[in-house]
């Protein structure tokens, strides 16, 4: 049986989720996606099960091994601590090339960047990542630049933690057009009204920057 | 032995979550409370276990039963499709009025507050909610607001989906101070930069707001 195209499938995404993640960083891109007419999501990870997030509070399920999504049509790769186990992970890089080899998009959530990276997949590109992490790009050959979504053709990465929306909404632009990604942004009514203006490094006072090792998730101790 | 001061037990979250939620809903909160300093967030629901979302794609663990967790400083409802059953559910609303009596703050998220509602604890407030289903406030007893993040006192609500984050932000400032808050917000570097303005009911073009129902998550069929 010849294999059904792309229109009769729909979207297929797949979400590279891992222990001690950092959970908006999936969940940001997921909300937004899940919404695209036809697609279908799947949190992978090397193996199946609960993936508790890096201050050990929340779990969320990864219901598919990564053999089980060799051909996703959208790949996303959240970050957070676990990321460092991650981009050591052979059986991760591995499938990350396979699928990045046949997607449309290879995306990225803060240093989900890393893991990109470790995969050979942003040699010789511009790429971001979360603001604290900046520099390790270099490490894999990537141009570290601080805007907050960055495209190179089909492989686009965006910043820290919360950059995912609003790079999943560019995603879903180009996937189903402007009036859908519109659609999607009203749908989960994304009118950001931060109280704050302290969301880059650029913006925020000196006095909060230092303050920020008081609010990084600490290592799960469960 | 005496109870311990909130001071010596830091900051307990209690989130309720339940089948068919919005996962944003609870993660956007999730994500900026868990770094407050000295912060404990669980996931609550009437019965532990994974809680699958409203189009089940994903599921979060909910690893404690609302009884485990009676008087939270900080309570924050979710919504999603799955807010119609959970406003139905007497141990869910005894369990809301209980902890309401003695929260420091108790918020919602998107149709969480019709949650709240149908505890009784929005009678006579402001309210809001996502857009879709502000009218349903009324049954309540409240007054719907279009504000994104609507204060009373100590029950905050804000709209649909996204905002949980916004409200989180100003949460955290309440609890901690703007310095705390604003590194938080540097943390997950929420600079939000949303390619489109179409993310509230009095921005979006009709064409867009028509094409809404066919955003909406799926029933989930699994």
């Amino acid at each position: 049986m010849a294999p059904r195209s792309r229109h009769e499938r729909g979207v297929e995404i797949a979400i590279l989720v891992f222990d001690r993640l950092t959970a908006l960083d999936a969940v940001g891109p997921y909300e937004v996606l899940s919404r695209l007419p036809g697609a279908t999501v799947r949190f992978v990870a090397t193996e199946p099960g609960p993936k508790r997030t890096d201050n050990g509070f929340l779990a969320l399920v990864a219901e598919h091994a990564l053999g089980d999504v060799p051909h996703p049509d959208i790949v996303v790769v959240s970050g957070g601590f676990g990321s460092r186990a991650a981009l050591a992970d052979a059986r991760v890089l591995e499938w990350l090339r396979t699928a990045h080899a046949g997607s449309r998009w290879t995306t990225s959530v803060c240093t989900g960047s890393l893991i990109l990276g470790a995969a050979g997949i942003l040699r010789g590109l511009k790429a971001t990542t979360h603001w604290a992490s900046l520099e390790q790009l270099r490490d894999f050959g990537a141009e570290p630049v601080t805007d907050r979504v960055v495209e190179q053709g089909k492989v686009i990465t965006a910043a820290g933690v919360s950059s995912g929306i609003d790079m999943a909404l560019r995603l879903a632009e180009l996937v189903a057009g402007r009036d859908i990604a519109q659609a999607i942004q009203l749908s989960i009514e994304y009118d950001p009204q931060p109280p704050f203006d302290a969301g880059s490094l650029a913006k925020a006072p000196a006095r909060v920057r230092d303050l920020v090792a008081r609010v990084r998730p600490a290592p799960a101790g469960r």
